[in-house]
């Protein structure tokens, strides 16, 4: 109890080590791990989310390095959390990636943190939540968290921040890669990177057209989406998307759709910790009661809907 | 009940609209229709099931459709499952995709089905399945499932397939975009698309200089995992594959791996079932008790695990 209340304490004081530990209990599943996060939970609150989702190769991390450069000069604290695999962040970029992403890694006002995809995923948007509260509550003023935006666990993630980009790169096949994943409706804002790229305009007016449409932001409250071009090369865009992200940050204060939007992310935040808590009761059965049953399933002698009832009960999760 | 035996009937003599109908209940919540559905699945298990996975931009509808078309001419029935939201056949891409698919949609060897992706993806692998088995059922040779090679679901359902291909296109990004989505050990044959291209070749061998390193498929008999370059311009290739796909489908039979992999299958469809129905019942609570939990989680006065505790005790899910 005292190690556990001095973990906390050392996290609140913003001390490196601890705060890699609290992370790392994000992906545990042990119940003591996950009582130390909970009582992060109440500490944080501050720091203002920033989801960014796009596909691979989108140049998702190109502009979260220059954002948090940016964000730097203003002499703002920044924590990254990396779900993204292909991210340089998370280890799956080439090596060049990497090094480019050195110099952010000297800077103690800079933390990142990336996560597991592999594996079972079951936990991941809960486990990114976590740690972007673990940096919240370590005093860091923005948080971002890269994800790819396909697979609804990843959009999960991005819409339980409090700004939401959505990044699409010229020439990926047809331009609009976030439509196709079904992710337009969750943009606070539309970043288009590589816009020194002479495509860069056609990705920039088909966003415009589809926003055209009459998309208005995910909130209920008036925000016109922008489309931002920016560019790693040129620098171009950064500052003006750092200053949106501020102006979207105000806009959710006072018109009050933070508070909506906080309601939003609790909720999801506790739908997904009790579906985490009941599928790995599930899946714990994987190496217990759980063989007859799957032998004559495979058989199909029984179907999976009468075995996964069956599996409930035994597991008394259904009566 | 005797409209359930009918309607089961008729799918069974692969009547159309019966089939439709029966696909339509696999994204249904009701029970009525998922009983129906686990009828289906006892008559099931006969088709070859072909998972294809690759990020958007891959080429993995155009292969679908040359696959499609060798297999029709070996006199092979062929179901298509899209679950990739950036495919044609799901009504993602441009138009010229979908004119280009038109051909199939009018041969009766041939059934196109489409998943939606968006909204809640909860149930999005085990709907999958139920309709891959209803094509089965229908007496459709093999079943071509098309996912989106990110996000966990997308990868669970490509993995419940008896063969599963990743496909990469030349100049995405690095050239292995399997390998950052953490999809290359799921792959049982690799396609790299677009061989008509100058750069197909360092694609061809970054792969093999991936599989040389020691990856030999994902199950316990030997399989040597085959890069295979193909070409929707040329046709190339796309025969090798298709007979590659009958010597997999034959290997899995002989080495007794395809009951292995069964019981994989069978596992992981009861397990994502079970999760399902509980995830359901959660859910339902949105609109129930949830409302002073949220605002106390929301208000940072409760942690989402504890509120998640107490929403399971609340619906009995948990002691």
């Amino acid at each position: 109890m005292t190690l556990s209340a001095n973990l906390v304490e050392r996290v609140l004081a913003g001390e490196t080590r601890a705060m890699a530990r609290m992370m790392s209990y994000a992906e545990s599943t042990r119940a003591e791990h996950r009582t130390q996060l909970a009582d992060i939970y109440g500490h944080a609150g501050k720091a203002h989310l920033v989801g960014l989702t796009g596909v691979p190769g989108s140049g998702k991390s190109t502009l979260v390095r220059s954002m948090t450069l940016a964000l730097r000069e203003q002499g703002k604290r920044v924590g990254i959390v990396a779900v993204d695999p292909s991210s340089p962040f998370s280890g799956g970029a080439i090596l060049g990636d990497r090094v480019r992403m050195a110099d952010l890694a000297t800077d103690d006002g800079v933390f990142i943190r990336s996560l597991a995809t592999r594996g079972s995923l079951g936990g991941l948007a809960r486990a990114a939540l976590d740690t972007a509260d673990v940096l919240d509550a370590a005093g860091f003023d923005v948080v971002l968290i890269e994800t790819v935006g396909v697979g609804q666990d990843e959009v999960d993630i991005a819409t339980a921040a409090h700004t939401v980009i959505v990044v699409s790169a010229p020439g990926l096949g047809d331009g609009i890669q976030a439509i196709k994943a079904g992710v337009l409706e969750i943009a606070d804002m539309h970043v288009v990177s590589k816009c020194d790229r002479p495509d860069a305009n056609k990705t920039v007016s088909d966003l415009k057209a589809m926003l055209g449409l009459g998309l208005t932001g995910r909130g209920p409250s008036k925000w016109e989406v922008p489309v931002i071009p920016t560019s790693a090369e040129t620098g171009e865009g950064v500052e003006t998307l750092v200053e949106t992200i501020g102006a979207h940050s105000e806009h959710l204060r006072a018109s009050g759709e933070l508070v909506e939007r906080q309601r939003k992310i609790a909720e999801m935040r506790v739908l997904k910790t009790a579906e985490d808590i009941v599928r790995e009761r599930i899946e714990a059965e994987r190496n217990g009661g759980l063989g007859p049953l799957l032998e004559k399933t495979a058989s199909r002698e029984m179907d999976p809907l009468t075995a996964a009832h069956k599996l409930l009960r035994d597991l008394k999760l259904e009566s």
